[in-house]
């Protein structure tokens, strides 16, 4: 069952090796069918080479398995606590991307230095707060996807379809989870020339609002007029 | 119609994936027909693998469109701009290309600190100014033309092939679409090397005059000597 | 004889140049037989192309080659040394990969800024110390092994399974020798990010001991739930 | 005629591209035959896809062509000085491979931070001195040759088989074409990983001339043990 969400999420968590997102298995995309009630999600340590939509863990929200042999992603807790969280989004992916791994080392948001990201985030990607031995202690996983939902509130996670958290790494999110996969490619490479920017000019500021909301709702608003309708 | 413009623009705009200066979508290549009248642009948003000839947007100088069933990049207004201000160039190449793109964000022209820069281009690459909130709200796209020509006053663009818009990216021009394209990979080879040398050594000065003309001269003035004639 | 550990070691030493860590001949892996007493091991020298299991050198713990009509690696003796202290490992990586190298050349162990790192080391990767000019003068792969080892002193080898010798580069193990290029992998990637890290904030802590016990717990520890059991 | 030494700077002229150093035809290898009097280089301006061992230019040692229709490198004059006073050379190598460029365009030296470096570069990389108006403007490929040859003074070329000329980028070379290509090799990894040892530790140290001659003399003196005699 669930047939083609299975071979979008699985090809969705192959694009990873293809963007060259990730090394051995760190990574792991995720998809939801919100009329069903149920997510897709990478089994925990497996090859992507050895990936099939076969393979692939289908579970409620609760996190329970319905089908599949394989466990689950050890960050599916983190994935559950965001679809519950956030109703607008359809796919979830997580990666260690170096550059954006960086920013998230450095427990830094990434500015908005141009209208590459500006194309495709709204504003600062932020980084969540240093999470507390407690957190860390009991539950972590799922702690991990709260303080990413802490740190969201009073965004539209459509309009920041990313964050870093601390000490960690990124999880982006989309519309479904190919889309999610593309995040995490445009997080990676503005997390690349941001660092090259900072380097260059330390004290450099972010755009102005204006070209801001220029660059996103050129692509994004209802009066959008990039691609093709 | 079109037939070897349509080829020569279309394989320009496949360069882009070939010497990896573009992610997705976001890059465009254009080139004109000054005889005709006309531009030949790639359509907004399609993807490098589905481009073909008979894809290509074929544009009077006003932006209308002539051929073609897909809307032009969302660029056009700036090429078109750069056409009717710059004469003698033949072909235009748009990219945010990361250590160019580093540059642009940092709001600062790329030093000419070696012999590959002097090369290719006469002196600093210039970046251009902030855009008003004013030019941002109307007529972005040809506003970003204006201000890269306002920025080359007094340079000719034959010998300065390349603006950064800063907050955004490089644009670069040349005799035809190929030429525009190897002018970014070029620029993008020398924003790398820059930003090495200024990591190295701070207070790093340009070249002297002496050295840039000898280089420049030596492949692109009247005595050129670079190459078989 | 020993076909399988001779196939095993020679994959490993194969994987250097799938995973880019060598340049030239740059690099070498020996796995150890502990009931046969016997280590196999790269030859000096042999480019990778032409690498074979019938090439590889069958050495007893003392260096006495016992199969093989080619030189072992010029590091044999430091293999030795590693495999004679660290009774727990089964196989060894040496390689010069850039981003480690860059860390042992500035004399600087690699704090463990995230949980990448946490994921695979317990801690920060230690550099050794300075070789003295007799360490140098006499026995110099030999010592190079006994600064390792006393480097080591009060870790567990398995916990920490990576060093960089100062001035040098990264000595890497593991359970056999595929393991140990597989954290020289790793620690190239977490030496990439963790110099990005202090590029962007050089002040930069090392993680909780809360959350490196977390991450390397959970997939170390006896109750580890990373992967499939 | 001259065909073994035509294949042969040929090949080397093409692991340009196989090593990634060199964009479209920025750089050329030349080999020499000494008792014949003749040396062998690229054509000038000659993509590297088209090359073949027949278009190779055959000259004497004052630059006279001897067989080819096409005109030698521009850089011919710097590779006939070079040969005239490295009485001891095969081979010279010349690219503007970005990270040892970054080194030229910060006028610096490479210091001799590690055994990479040390195993094939007996110190400090060189960095020549700026050329005055006058070498620039008359024979400046001719001058380019002995600023180099005056920074080499008092070195062996075999211990030191590379130089960077200010604000330009490296020459190379060694016993043959190919060999001065793969210290071209060498140089561009050990430019690398010297501007991450600073980026770490700015105030960083050279490493000791005990470990300096261990390494080079254990891989190139008249007791060298590394390789297969």
């Amino acid at each position: 069952m669930y047939d083609e969400l299975r071979h979008s999420v699985c090809g969705a968590n192959l694009l990873l090796v293809k963007y060259k997102l990730v090394t051995f298995t760190w990574g792991n995309v995720s998809g939801i069918d919100r009329e069903e009630g149920i997510i897709i999600i990478k089994p925990s340590g497996v090859a992507y080479e050895q990936l099939t939509p076969e393979k692939m863990v289908v579970l409620d929200l609760d996190g329970e398995t319905i089908e599949g042999e394989l466990r689950p992603s050890s960050d599916t807790a983190t994935h559950l606590e965001l679809y519950r969280s956030f109703k607008s989004i359809g796919g979830i992916c997580h990666t260690h991307s170096p550059k954006a791994t960086m920013w998230a080392q450095a427990q830094s948001g990434i500015p908005c230095f141009g209208t590459t990201h500006a194309d495709h985030f709204y504003g600062t990607v932020p980084v969540t707060e240093i999470m507390t031995m407690e957190e860390i202690d009991n539950d972590y996983e799922l702690n991990t996807g709260r303080v990413i939902v802490r740190r969201l509130e009073g965004m539209d996670p459509v309009q920041m379809p990313a964050v870093l958290v601390a000490n960690h790494g990124p999880f982006t999110w989309g519309r479904d989870a190919i889309t999610a996969v593309e995040n995490a490619v445009v997080l990676e490479q503005i997390a690349e020339t941001a660092l090259g920017t900072i380097t260059i000019k330390p004290e450099q500021n972010a755009i102005t609002q204006a070209l801001l909301d220029k660059h996103y709702l050129r692509k994004h608003g209802k009066d959008a007029y990039y691609g093709q309708k």
